[in-house]
This record gives C-alpha cells, structure tokens and sequence, in this order.
C-alpha cells in the first residue's frame, strides 16, 4: 500500500475533490490518496504572488502529512498545482519523495515524443512555465507555451464554452508548434484530458495523474529525495508574528 | 495487468535473466514481465560499434513483441543497455511505449535532488553517457560520469572485488561531485544498487527498475508514443542481403 | 530624492539595522533608505523552507511601502537576502523597480570582469545559488560557490574567526577559481566587503550596495517594472485562514 | 594521392553512382574516391528504423576499406547520408577520418556566415537534423529545417516537379529564416546544388562534397581520429546469430 | 564628484553632441560627462568594419581621459555605440570601470522584466546584436531584434517620417515578441526615449542613460574592473607605422 | 590553382616567414600562398589592446589581396593570429571566404574526437578563447585552455626550454583533461606542431595548416562568405584623420 498526499495548494475545495478524483482514477488499486487542501491562503492561484502565499499552507499540509498515522500517513505527496509552489521546501520538510505537477507532466511528456507544448490559463503565467521548463531540463522540448486566457477557477465543473477555449487552445499548440505531446497548465484541467485526447487526437499530459504515477513508482522502488545536502531538514530556529507556528 | 517487454541487447542469456530478475522485483504485481535478448549480435555492449549492432537484434524483439500474443504481448518496452541503443527506432516500430534504461535512471535521478553522477563500466563509454545526458536535458543537473574500469560481463555474478570496486567509483561520485544521487550506467550492474544504496547512504538508482516503472505508469495512464510524425510507423521499403527480413 | 525600502526578509532587527547601515553608506546623499524587516516569519534564513516562509512577511513590507508617505514612501525596493526571495511576487505588488541583492551583486560583478566566484554561508545554499546565477543569466560567468559553513546570524557583529573564515573562502575562490570577482552570498556579509577586498585584493561585491545603486539608477531614469503582462498587479481574490489579510 | 571510400549506406546503386559523380567532381584531381553501398539493408533512409538498419552495412563496407589494398584502400571516409548513421561507429573502426555528410555540411555553411537553414526531404527527420545540429555545436547557427516532403528515391533523376518543390523550399528557408547558407538535408540532392544556388542566389551547401574536402583535408594534414579512448578499436568479442560475422 | 567620460566612437560632432546632451540628462547633479569623439575614423558605424575601425580612436579616447586632469580626468567611461566596440580593449587601458551602451540596457532591461526586443538602425546589425545578448547572458531573455532599416546619421535630428519608423519598429517589437521592455539599439536613438515610451506605453531603454548610471553606481561603490589577469594593463610593445603612436 | 593570402595580422615578419612556411607545407601543389603582414600596428598580440590594433592593418591586407593582381590576388584568405582578430569586418571586405586559425583549429579537432583543449600562449588570453569555443558552438567540445606563459615572440625560433614548455602544457591538457585533441593556440605555435604530436601521442591541430585547407576545400567547392546580409560590402563613408584612407 503506497499512501500519497495529493496537496491543492489552494483553499478552494471544490477544485481539490476534482483533484482527488483525478489522482485516484491514475493511482493503483493498492494507493491510497488524501486529497487536501490548507486552510489558508488564495482560492486560486493566478500570478506569483498567489503562488508565493498558497506555500505557507501547502508546508503545513505536508507537515501534517509527516505526524498523520494510519491511512492519513504520507509515503510520498503530489503539489497539485501547476507553478509547482514549495517545491523545495516542501522536499526538506519530507521524509518521502515529493513531485510537483508541472514537473510531472514535463517529465512525461519528453518520453512520448520530442516535444510537448504547454497549454496554460493566464497569459501572465507563461512566464513562470518556460522557467520551470529551463530548471527541469526540457528547454529544448518545450516548443510552446499557450494561454487560453480562462481564469482557474472556471476550470471547477466548466461549461461548453470553456471546454471549446481549452480544446482550440490544444488544437492551436498541436498545429502551430509541431509539437508531439500537449501538456495541461492547471490542475483544474485535469478531468478534460481524456476529452482533450480524443477531440485532437495529441497524446495529452495530466500533471496530477503523472505525479501520482511518480511518487508511487519512487516509493516503489524505495527511493526518496536525497538528504545528504540541500534536502536535508531545515535548520531549526524561531519563527515570529503570525507566523510562529512554522518554527521547528 | 500490464505486460512489458525488456530487451536486453547483448546476446548474454545470463545478463538476460538477471535483468529480468530485477525488474521483476521493480515491477507491481499486477505487471508480467518478459524478459528476452536477441539471437543476433554481440554478447556485451562496450563500443559505439557493439551498440550498432545490438540494434538489429533489439529491433526484431520489438517487433516479435507486437505480433506476440497472451502473456508476451507488449504494452510497453524497456531498453535494458544504458546507451539506450535503437531507442529512436524501437519507438517508431512499437504501439506502446519504449523506455531506455539511461533514460528511465536520469529521469528518476533528477526528481530526488539537485544532481546526480553516474558510474559506468569502461572508461570509453563516457562520452555517450554525456550525450544521453545532453540529450535528455539533464547536463547541468550530471555532476560526473565515473568508470570503474569493468567490462560488462564481469557483472554478471560479481565476486567480492568487482563489488569493492563499484562501491569505490559510487563512493568517489558521491564525494567529488557532490551530487544527491548516484546512477549506475549498466544494466548488469542492477543488483549491486541495494548494496551499493546501503554502503554509500546515497540514493542509488538503477535504470532497469526504474525503466519498468515509468513504463508501468505510462501504460496505466493510456499514453504511448505519439505516433503523428517523427515516430510514425517507418515507411515500407525493400531491405537487401543479410538483413532483407527486416523489410517491412 | 530617492525613497528605497530595503526589505530584510527575516525577522531579526539586528541585521535590518545592519543591512540599513550598508546601504545607507552607499546610496547617495539625496536617497532616503528605509530598512525594515517584517514583523512575522523566520529569524535568518537558511534554507528553502525558511525562504519560502519568509515571503509573506516580505510582501507586507512591500505593500506597507505602496501605501506609506512622506519619507516612507517608496520609490524603489531592495530584497536584502541572497537568496532574493519572492521577487517576482513583489515586482506584481510594487509600483516601481525591486532588486534582489544576489540579481544586483551578480550583475554588478560582470561589469567587472569575466567571471565571478560566490561566497556564501551554508551548504546546503549553493544549489538556490547556482539556480539563481542560471536564471539571471550568468551561469557562464558564476566560476564556482563556496560555502564557508558560517551560520547567517553569526555573521551579526562577527568574532575575528568569523572573518578569517569569510577571508579565506574569498581568497580560495580567487585562487581555485581564478575568477576576477567575489560576490558576497549574504546580505550578512555586505560589511565585511571593505575589509575582504583590501585582505583578496580582489574586487568584492556586496549585493546591499550594489542592489541600492541599481535602484536609485533605475528610479532615476524613470524606469519600473514593466506592468504590461507578467508583473500586473495580481489579481484580485479571496484568502482564507492565517494568511486572510493578503487577499488584494 | 588520398583515397576516399564514400559509403552511400543505403542499398540503391542508381543512388551510390550519383554520390560518387558528385564526390568526384569536389575531390582534388590527385583523390580516388571508391562509391560504394553496402549489400544489406534499406533501400532508402526515411526514419530511425531505416537509419538504424543501415548502420551494420555501412560498417561492413568501413571493414572492407580497412582491408582493401591498392587504389580501393581507405585513407579516410566519408558517409553519404545525411542522418550521419553509425559515425561514431565507423570512428572505431576506421584507421583513417570519417566525416558524415551532415556534419560536414553544417560545419562548412557555419563558415560562410552567421546562420544556416536546412531543407529536408521527409518531415519525419527534421528531429534527426536538430539532433545532430545541437551535436555539432550549431543550435544556434541552425536557424530551421525545411521538409519539402519528396521521398529520398524520387530525387534519383528527379523531374522538373521535384526539382521545383525543392527549389521553393529553399527559398522559403531564405526568406522565412533570414539565414546565409542553405544545407541540402540529404545526399541525392547533392547534383541539384549548383541549380538550387543559381536560383535562390543564396550560398547552398551539398555535404557530399563538402565530406569530401574534409576527408582530403585531414588526411593531407597527416590527422586522424583520436584512438586514446572512446574511439579506440572496439574490444574483440563474440557475435551471435545472423550478425556472427561482425564478431572481431 | 564623479566624472564620466562618454566616448561616441564615431566622427559625428553632432551625434557626440546629442549624445553628451542625453548623458547629461540621465546624470547626477554631482557627476561630470565629458562627451568626446575621436579624430580618426568611420563618421558612424554600420558595419563591422566600420565598427573594427572605430576602436583605435575610441582607444586613444580612453587613453586620453586616463591622462587627462581636472574635470576632464575620468572616474569611468561609457562606450556610446550599440555594438560596445573595443570594451575588452578598453577596459585593459582604463583604471576605472568601462560600460558599453549595449550592455547597459540589456542589464538594465533584465531588471524591469523578463524580456526585451532591440530596436536597431540596419538590418546586417542584427547579427551582431544577437553576440552580444549571448556574450552578456540574454540569450533567454533577448525575445528579437528589429531592424527599422534606418541609416545611423538619419537619427541626427530626425524628421517626423523617421520617428514613426521607429516607433513603428517599437510598437512590432512589443506586438509580435510579447516582450516586456524594448531596448534603443543605437545612441542615436537616445534623445527619441521619452517619446517612444510614451507612444508604445512600453518601458524603453536607451542605452546612453544606463551606461552612466552604471558608471556612477560602479565609481560611488568603490569598484573597477578586475585587474588581476585578463584586464590587466597590456604588455608593452612596439607598435609599427601609421599606428606607431598606439605603442604602449 | 588557389590563391591564398595569409595574413600574420602582427608586424614582425619573421613570424609572418614562419606561418608562411607553414601554410605552404599544408598547401596543396596547386595553391600559392603569400604571406603577408600588415605595415601597421603591433610586433605580437598578447592582449585585447593589441588584437583591436592588429585590425586596421589586417584589414588593409585583406583590401591588398582584393585588387592585388596575377598570384598575389586572393581566392580566399587566412587570419593567422589565435583571436581571430576582425575575422567579421574581414568577410565584408573580401569576396572569397576568411577563416580564422582558432576557427579553423577548432572546427578540425572536433572531427577528430569528442573534446579537445587548447595550449595557449599567456594566461591572459584564456578569456578570449573560450569566447571563441562558446561562439563557434564548440563550448562542450573544449574541455580546457592551458596557458603555457610564453610571450609570443619567444616561439620565433624557440629554445629547447620554450618547446619543453609547450610539450608539458599538452601533456598536462591530455592528462588533466581526458581530451581527445590538442589544439594549438597561437600561430607561432606551428612549427612545433609534429614535434608535440610525437611526444604526446595525441592528436595535435596547428590552425594555420587547418585554415589552409578550408579555405582551399571552400574555393575547390566554389563557396564563398554569404553577401546578402551581415556581410555584404560595408556601405561607403567619410573616415577622418589618421584613418582617413579607410573610407570606402
């Protein structure tokens, strides 16, 4: 049994059960996933400030998941979100391996062709995509990063028209970018994937499901991030004003 | 269930059925693995030239994987030689997905820290192994590429100095470069990696079980190779001579 | 006049003190430095998780500084640690230009000469340091890092083996490196520069100074942060919890 | 006298006749060039799967230069298609220098300006060509590759057709890239360079003969491949099966 | 008092004139521009040679600040031509900090955004552009140049067709790269700034205005180019001929 | 027959005897080279100062070699200096191509191995050369630059010191550096070029003989330096002073 903490890193609970169910329909049978979200900080994420305030809850979700017991413990955990916020500091809080979204489905993407493009929300978030392109490596295969302009909470039980803004947006990556493979930008399009596949017949990249993927092969195989060095705990020390509570 | 092939391309049955045994030990229950080498073609890979013509080999078991049924019917390949030799070819030939065991190891290397080295067999063999690293995107997060000066099929039921011998090159890695993770750069060397893992206390990846998860993943999340251009099925042709039953 | 807020992200009104000093000694006499530190977060920071955390209470410094007057007003932002944590975030909140002092120190040194060296205080921080000088565009330039395994908050008010410590990483990163400048990793460290450049003999750059030049330059030429796309203003949301103060 | 052996590896003599026509019209009055292909495998190279299986052919014809005497000896080679298949292979086993045909190409158009684009016969193998242009160092310089979409067979005594569909590609590689130098991205377009250069007015570079002047040009310098290390003759062992003869 | 020497290397008094005028602007109260241009040479540079042969004046310019006393005595200097002509050169011979035009917006670009677009006069210019944008690190961040096919001495007081030229450039370069900053690519654009701003409501960076800043914030912090080896003074020789007085 | 001018850009001309010696070993029968030097400008180039001084008259010889008549025109021409000092200004002044010696050095190491280091002249013109690898796209290929601290003109008729030196730097380049090639990093390097090929063992490239060769290939191939952008003829203009007779 491989139990997995798939964290929303926003307060919008709604988007984390579509999260949940997106994470349990890629898990194995023998996977346990807790779909969670922190209880403070941004209903979505839209802009680095956003991103910057949704890590302070995501770090006491993963907190949270290194003192849970039973089936609430955490073997490993997925940053649902696809700025992949905390990534870092999340890896030095926990003891098994932790894997954002983004570089989930990047990481996926490059073994199903030569080249992915990604399809984002915000045009302001394309910025923040090509970086985490360059930092994982895929610089080269990322052949373009395209914004449908839907703000992400729209994304939570969309309607047709939302549905036919993303679908073009794919379309649009697929023909003007050449590329192999399209990757979704925001976890909140993970359950249009399936759709998203058929309508332009792309291989198309969910970041939750691919995560969850991840993290279950990772604890599979008994591998975790590395502790010798810059993942080691963090130093403990005094943390002042509201918020005190993350000294360690 | 998911049935994968792994091919390894030398023609050294006793490296076959090693390797078999340790991604079986990767692999989930529900996975059937095939292990199998080819008929033709050198008994170890240790030049350019014996990974050439470990090709063809590897090629016509790719290809008996799609025409197999029952139980040897392929979801998904992996490559077990770390120059993932023929990766490119075996794509464009197979319905599912191909993995190589360099690449399968630098993937899962890189999500459990900043860097990893690897510590292959021959000296000779280093610079392909900075070719897959460049290729894959992974040039800055590879610190060092360290030979330990060992041909291939010496790993094969390794006595005690071959073991020492491995363990220092992962031990030299770990300290001269610094790195989070060591990755072995053969797939003979895939049953040292507990051993290696306890006596270093480094992160130690082999490819050939990492391989077998990232096919597994793949699989289950109903993505292959994107089959609209590059990796098409080649065009039909006459082959000539020795090898005209490779035409397709 | 030129009003900068030179923002200590940690909590420790010992260094703010110094940090201000620094700049202070810099800026030029027609500029009003304001050195702050936020009332909440970590008291040094020293790792990923301490960086991430003390982002919130640098963006209320920020925002405190869009809505002061008078003297607190603020033309212009220094992020005083190396790390230049939640820079982006504070670009999207802040009217005019911000500077991290490790972006600031970084470019400072390549106006200098070829390359540079990095001397920083733990470990466990030159991956972040590394990542950064790849970001700005200097990972050419960056020759090497050096941590001196020197706590942030000794670095207040140094013994005299704190500074031959620092002194001698400087003069190993000249040497070993043969780079042409030394960059100081540490906001911490910005008043010992006076005294390592006269021990090296080499050009040090301490990113506090550097980063207040840039800021009065900037201002100066009526330059800002471009607010066409990335760095808007973030959009306007709810935030819950702890942090329910930040939503815009 | 320098003595070339031009190995067109596929297996269509129509095609090996052009090559060596258009290698002897480069090569110095004091050069023999031997065109030859090899008795096995495809036809024409259109994919990894066609490339991959020429390899072993073309190393058999490397060996025979290596043991022919007199006028068909081997001072060097030069392989004449432009996936450059097996030439790290070929380095092994070849006393003398091999230069693949897209390598030289490209090195040769770098000299003649800033920037080069390519024009390609099938889109499939414009992935190989960027491929090998961030191996030989010209990511930069390679500004696009163009597929006219004429299969390798058809430039064999091409009509007024094709002649005009690549005539049109490499203009569009001018005027759309802005590039210098046009590549032709396959060795049977090598007879249409001087038409293509007359009608596009652009430099064209054919690496058939461009291969050629390399070879002769490091022979005559009295220069071969490096044998210290990866390139050194290939450890003899024991070959299986259909390609037991390759065993050394 | 800081005194800046600003060195127009072509021949145009009018050009230089404009030139000091922008210097000036863009100055502190307390700094000091002398603005010069040399007595031999090109009359503007449009050309690499043009810009070859403008480095021996702008040489002797440097050469003459350093001798120079009073308030013609130079702290620093600023290079005011796009292509930095003679910066290494220049830097060996000065005792202060040496900046180029391009150089300094490209730093000061980065700083206010994640990307910027040059405006430059010729077409044949954008070559070099691009060698300097990777030689400084923007390669990443240098989304395009845009050539307004404007001759350099048409800037001199330009006429209303010219300046719609180039804000027509501007206005492309912003539109089509998605660019947050664009960047003036010739001294002579300097004075057309504040209207280009404007127009395009853009940040745009003219180059003249931040080389003096740099220089002023590199001479207020005490810093100067490394002198510890590349930069050191050169070697002194015998110089032959027309340029006999070069000897050092 | 070719005609090849080689210009020594430094002003002693018994080096310039030298390279001309050289040259002509390499040449083929058929090809006349003439060797020249500039009237102007500096005895040898040991720093930045003296390679943008070596410009003005290496640009007047390659105007020599263009309206020079009989065997002294010029099909094509040589820059003998390391830097490739005005390789670009060169190439819009001449109708056939210009190579370098570091360009032509470099691009020949590659086609014989993977990596190669350079052995230069003094530690200061290490800058230089890497600028060059990274420019000819060559970044990953040059694994060092060993400074062997010989002043140029030392190398004119050496003493068994002098080449004892330079036979230790190529030693240390193989060994310390696992290169393939030796490159060799100044013109007056040639002569020694079979001495240090001997003792080492390795592979060891004189540029001078290599640039030979590719400009005979290039004018044997009918290519020449594109003309339709960056390097068409420099527009004509006013040149003033002592350089007055530059003007076009």
């Amino acid at each position: 049994m491989t139990r997995i903490r798939v964290i929303n890193p926003n307060t919008s609970p709604g988007m984390t059960e579509t999260i949940g169910r997106c994470a349990r329909t890629a898990a194995a049978p023998s996977t346990v996933v807790t779909a969670v979200n922190p209880a403070m900080g941004p209903e979505s994420v839209e802009s680095h400030y956003d991103e910057a305030l949704a890590v302070p809850g995501l770090l006491t979700e993963i907190a949270a998941g290194e003192t849970a017991g039973g089936a609430h413990a955490a073997d490993g955990y997925v940053i649902a979100c696809f700025g992949d916020p905390g990534l870092d500091a999340a890896r030095e809080l926990a003891t098994g391996p932790v894997i954002g979204i983004a570089q989930a489905a990047m990481h996926t993407a490059v073994l199903l062709g030569r080249s992915f493009s990604v399809v984002t929300t915000l045009p302001r978030t394309t910025g923040r995509t090509w970086d985490l392109a360059r930092r994982y490596g895929f610089a080269d295969a990322c052949r373009g990063v395209h914004a449908c302009d839907v703000p992400v909470l729209d994304l939570d039980d969309p309607g047709p028209g939302t549905v036919r803004t993303v679908t073009e947006a794919c379309t649009a990556a697929v023909n003007e970018d050449g590329c192999d493979v399209v990757v979704l930008g925001c976890a909140g399009m993970a359950p249009l994937a399936p759709t998203l596949a058929r309508r332009t017949g792309a291989q198309v990249v969910d970041g939750v499901g691919a995560a969850v993927k991840l993290v279950e092969s990772l604890v599979s195989l008994g591998l975790r991030t590395s502790k010798g060095g810059e993942y080691a705990a963090p130093p403990s020390k005094k943390y002042a004003g509201l918020l005190g509570e993350f000294g360690l």
